[in-house]
């Protein structure tokens, strides 16, 4: 373990760096988020509040900031980027209200809050996450890029996020293979963490060498999210994961630790990462992606 | 009654029309939607199945007929309509599957056929939804009309299909008033039938005059349609309409004929029509769409 760890003083540091970025970054974003969203009072009134319930029921804000990071990564500048940030902030709301329902995951608990058909009921948990789904191109249509619109669309189709929960389903309590994983990874995690970085990148009018660059370093990125997201319901704290730990061992579900154990799942997360950074290479503007991409890979840690 | 039936001369013409256009359009509109839906042996295979399951389990087409028709009515010609108007049929199948739902209104069967949970199970249909729900923007946007973009998400969200869905259910077994059954019934049907109207106006580069007509016609037709939908769940058939009919009555759901009678509902949705035909006026370029509107209303004789 100790080929792959950071040195106490550069944890430390990017560490730091990364939790003043999220930190600040992650305000602006619930402020762009509340205005956003129609107010809970407003009719459809319950339906409003289950929106607003799931959206700032916690949560780091990693996608938006991704794509506001990538953005000014970019040459972007301004507050253009915030509207479609958000959206992706939908969408990955509306994807955990769906995951969670009895039918699916079968979640009491996110973020250590009751999940939002616990709180709402399931008719109006289905439909809270079908409005944001749908507020969602709304926002990525008022930020005027086509492009994004159909890049977003794509990456949480079938061949991405919603392909990636059904390659989750089907894998539960089945046999596993390298590439069922990843694959799944991919899709269920990845694909909208690279949406994300690509969104900014095409609204900051990022050129072919840009784009590219941030599509690797979502892809490896991502993975890396979702193998420590697996590590994480294994070693870590109950309280302080906001569920229940070792749900997905229960559930038979294919996670790289169940596949390749713990040690092997860090290395390959800490290899991910390295490419990740690789990808966008070593600069001052790559600095705050690259500090995010560590600090992904410090809470396996 | 006789006040308001066509005469029989007249209805048989304009049916014959009606039915002429349905069946030529819908046709077209078929090829493309097995085109565009990915093939259902590609995976993941049981996604792709249980999309295709539902959007090819019967349905007129309504909604991208009334597009095509509308684009052409707008000046557009060519196939560039296709795939945007196969998106709304996407929307349309979506928020049926997920409407179906146990939670939600649980029917196990839809136009004779068992409902997509009932086949696929409630974790999988949710799922197909939701992917359907992507893939129309990701037409959409290959459509390539930002606009477009903007007003069918809109249309579909807390302020127009979702929030109707939630209206809906919220006034189960509540006393009704004039004012909710009209903001129900717009929501839930209007929206996006003026959404699918609009898509083809906007597309063919209409004027504000026109896009306003089309709009006018597609509020009160849509109004017009959920009343006779309601109006045939107490008349109809059941054989004819695929599933039991008096559903909405033993639900206590807020109808037309629930809180009007049949026969003033009837009157209601005649002048619903008169004044969607009023909207686009007389002329030859209007024809498809007056036949489609009369087609509509004959539907509650």
């Amino acid at each position: 373990m100790v080929l792959y760890i950071l040195s106490p003083l550069t944890e430390g540091a990017v560490l730091e760096s990364a939790k003043k970025i999220l930190e600040r970054e992650g305000k602006i974003v619930n402020e762009w988020l509340d205005k956003l969203l129609p107010g809970e009072n407003e009719p459809p009134a319950n339906l409003h509040k289950a929106m607003r319930y799931s959206v700032f029921a916690g949560g780091k804000r990693l996608r938006p900031i991704l794509a506001v990071l990538s953005f000014r990564y970019c040459g972007g500048s301004g507050d253009t980027i915030y509207p479609p940030a958000c959206a992706l902030e939908f969408i990955h709301t509306y994807s955990l209200i769906h995951d969670d329902l009895p039918s699916m995951d079968n979640d009491d608990l996110r973020r250590g809050l009751p999940t939002n058909h616990i709180v709402f009921g399931e008719a109006m948990a289905i439909l809270a996450g079908d409005a944001l789904h749908a507020a969602a191109f709304e926002l990525l249509a008022i930020g005027g890029d086509i492009a994004v619109v159909a890049d977003v669309a794509k990456a949480i189709g079938t061949k991405g996020l919603v392909g990636g929960q059904v390659f989750d389903m089907e894998a539960e309590g089945n046999p596993q293979s390298a590439e069922i994983l990843e694959k799944i990874h991919l899709g269920k995690t990845a694909a909208l963490l690279t949406a994300s970085l690509r969104t900014g990148a095409i609204i900051a009018g990022a050129d072919t060498r840009k784009l590219e660059a941030v599509s690797i370093f979502g892809q490896k990125m991502g993975l890396a999210f979702q193998i420590i997201d697996d590590i994480l319901d294994i070693t870590a704290d109950e309280k302080a994961l906001g569920k229940p730990i070792g749900s997905d061992r229960e559930r038979g579900k294919a996670t790289y630790p169940a596949f390749y154990g713990i040690e092997k799942s860090r290395e390959i997360a800490t290899d991910l990462i390295d490419e990740a950074k690789a990808a966008i290479g070593e600069s001052e503007r790559t600095e705050s992606l690259r500090s995010i991409a560590d600090f992904i890979l410090e809470r396996a840690f």
